[in-house]
């Protein structure tokens, strides 16, 4: 039996009118898990649940709501309620609204901000995608050195409540980030102390144009609470904080898992995309590695008459290039996952390439043993195809251990060789590697047959 | 031509014997840097180095060290010095360490803790692997709910630099959480303000058998610093903090990439795995896969006189295979990503299943028509392959269409059902998938050829 679900709860509630009861409930909830109930809930019953919520609640919880709804809502408030959330978003939430609504209602948007915070948007608004400075969020609380630490307590309880975070304080002199203490540091200070001696000077910052997956990796390496984004000349500009660092860390490893599977990639979830967007997202490498298998039709045209002659072959080519095709993407992903987490650079291609040479031969040997023993034994014995005999087999194998070993070696080097020419590594994954493989293991096999075999 | 290293500096220094000056530059460094540095230098040099570093940041950095290091700084520590590293870790980075060594240091560590700690790192190694328990340490700060915001601080101030973080504390009665408080509250409330009345009652918690990937997952969904662990009676008993969550969301990525790719996970790095052992992450599923492409082998051996007699046919079974297997990894891959985040449940699959059928007819006759023209077109008029008729092309365009279609509905059910039946969807990746769709459409393949070319 399934169980009955907090939205329908909600949605009953609603329903019977017991507005108090669904106010109360609503109450003890979570910003997020608020969001996620207004997500499920459609049409007109979005905005009567929205002005339902205690008024703190429904600003948090716009934050976490889908774009889709949000769309809706703006569309339904009146001026005044927009002025309210917006008031209370954290201006990169702002930002990030925006990029995602219609003209209309960013006009709508700026109209109700006021002129400073609409500059802040406007500056950060013109940060590359996927750049720090577009990440960041100008909301953080900086500090003089010469200050004591009873005087940074009256700046930080002052502007506390409107900053994204308190817990770590940058140091400025003329807006130059000179040092950062955390509130740690300050709370276990005597309140006399000066912020200048107490401040740790040895700062990780980053420059606004640094993509915003190495923000977030560094902010995962040093286990920080937030990182300071400073422009050419060391003067802050924002902060990136650790809740952002997780959603672009799970957006990227998405986007790579995406790309590995030949998708180009979405940022939408699954059930947010459209049947013909989705379709667009993965026909372009379908009809590009379909074109490309073009050149195994040609080698297996090539060598017609010979197989005609020697059917047999035929049975084991699905084998061979599946094979190949997966030890190939056993080491192009292992690589691939090894370049983003930063265990592998561009520098150790060589003992790449001399790990993975290794464990070709002895991953090709060993296959290449069993399905000996499996073509004489099972196919041949068990199941009666005299057509395989021992030479056959030994072609069969001989390509095995070919196939393996180059699948191996064009596997761990593409993804290298894509980084070091800027390309995403990601798309060097086994699809890609099995088109390449599946060419030069036929190859292979068909020359390996002629010598053997003498087709 | 690259770049001096910060590590070739360092061991230039050291190699000198400028020591001073090495302690100054060691001592501008972070944690995880000087952790880095430590790793990359071999044998006799890291103890000495470590021995270099100042104090405080020796113990810091020593948490960040690779378990092979840590075990041969220990080997060569004093008692005194493996105390002083051990007094300063996490408790839950002493667990980690633990963990890792062998039984001969595991006791030389348990000699060198005092007895309640040593009760404590003995109740967390009882956790089973994977669970909240395993993650999370006993050092967060609780307070009690009649407690003034003064005495709260008072309290934070006296043990607040041995906790693992401050910024959230717990109000507990009898050990019981009834509430949680940041330190933005606190710091914004008046010092006669009671905790109780500020603090929120509503406290996302979990339990200590949860599944750490969930924990993780919830702490990035509600933009949280740290969540209590509690066991079956609502009793606080640790806390899982941000760094180590995205540490875990990390690692649960990496396995699930290493899963779709038919490799066992491993949670070391590329190169602290040894050809060996990476072979042996990678036979079994390259092992399974190859045995099981015998049914493709047996379809085609049962079709062979057939297969004679239309030898163009064969051709075209690498492009159809490797069409099928990548638009059912397609389907598979985005499915598993979607459980994965949540954006996706079990009881979605009927929508699953309705999407991936419209997608699967979109590509399927997408990609049969572009085939259609480039059979002909290039195949037979460019390259002059006077076999590929139009009843040929037919023939090899409706196999696609078939192909695509079974792809993507094995690719979106498979995975679903894994879930279902508690396996990892991750498993039901590309490889997997490719080797029934292979099978599947080669069927197809053959049953189309014999209606439409009578053979």
């Amino acid at each position: 039996m399934e169980q009955t679900t907090l939205f329908e709860v909600v949605m009953n509630l609603y329903r019977q009118k017991k507005f108090a009861e669904l106010k109360t409930i609503m109450g003890q909830l979570n910003p997020a898990d608020v969001a996620n109930i207004i997500e499920s809930a459609d049409g007109r019953d979005v905005i009567a649940l929205f002005r339902l919520l205690p008024k703190e609640l429904a600003t948090e919880a716009f934050a976490y709501i889908d774009p889709d709804q949000q769309e809706q809502l703006i569309l339904a408030f009146t001026d005044r309620e927009l002025r309210e959330v917006i008031d209370e978003l954290f201006l990169d939430d702002t930002v990030d609204l925006i990029e995602e609504m219609p003209a209309n209602i960013v006009n709508r948007i700026l109209k109700n901000t006021d002129p400073r915070t609409r500059s802040q948007i406007n500056e950060l608004l013109a940060y590359p995608a996927d750049s720090a400075g577009s990440l960041m969020t100008p909301e953080y609380v900086y500090l003089k050195s010469d200050m004591t630490v009873e005087e940074a307590f009256a700046k930080i309880r002052a502007v506390g409540v409107v900053k994204e975070t308190i817990y770590t304080c940058y140091v400025t002199e003329e807006r130059k980030l000179v040092g950062v203490v955390s509130l740690l540091d300050l709370l276990t200070a005597s309140y006399e102390t000066v912020v200048g001696d107490i401040m740790d000077t040895n700062v990780i910052s980053v420059g606004t144009k640094e993509d915003k997956e190495t923000v977030a990796t560094m902010l995962a390496k040093y286990d920080l609470l937030a990182i300071p984004v400073v422009d050419g000349e060391n003067r802050i500009v924002g902060i990136v904080t650790v809740d952002d660092a997780i959603d672009v860390l799970q957006d990227e490893n998405t986007e790579d898992i995406e790309k590995m599977a030949a998708i180009v990639p979405t940022d939408k979830p699954y059930f947010k995309t459209g049947v013909f967007e989705t379709f667009l997202k993965r026909i372009p490498w379908l009809l590009l590695l379909m074109v490309s298998a073009t050149f195994t039709g040609m080698i297996i045209t090539g060598f017609e008459s010979k197989l005609a002659t020697s059917v047999v072959l035929t049975a084991f080519i699905p084998m061979l290039m599946d094979t190949g095709g997966n030890a190939g993407g056993q080491a192009s992903v292992t690589i691939i996952r090894g370049l983003s987490l930063g265990d592998i650079s561009l520098k150790d291609v060589w003992s790449v390439i001399w790990k993975e040479i290794r464990v070709a031969v002895i991953c090709g040997a060993c296959l290449a043993a069993v399905n000996f023993g499996k073509m004489l034994l099972i196919d041949r014995l068990l199941l009666g195809n005299a057509d395989i005999s021992v030479a056959v087999a030994l072609v069969v194998c001989l390509t095995m251990m070919v196939a393996v070993f180059i699948a191996k070696l064009i596997g761990c080097t593409l993804p290298i060789l894509a980084k070091a020419v800027g390309f995403d590594p990601a798309v060097m994954a086994s699809p890609f590697i099995t088109t390449i493989v599946d060419a030069v293991s036929l190859l292979a096999y068909f020359m390996i047959a002629q010598a053997v075999l003498h087709i």
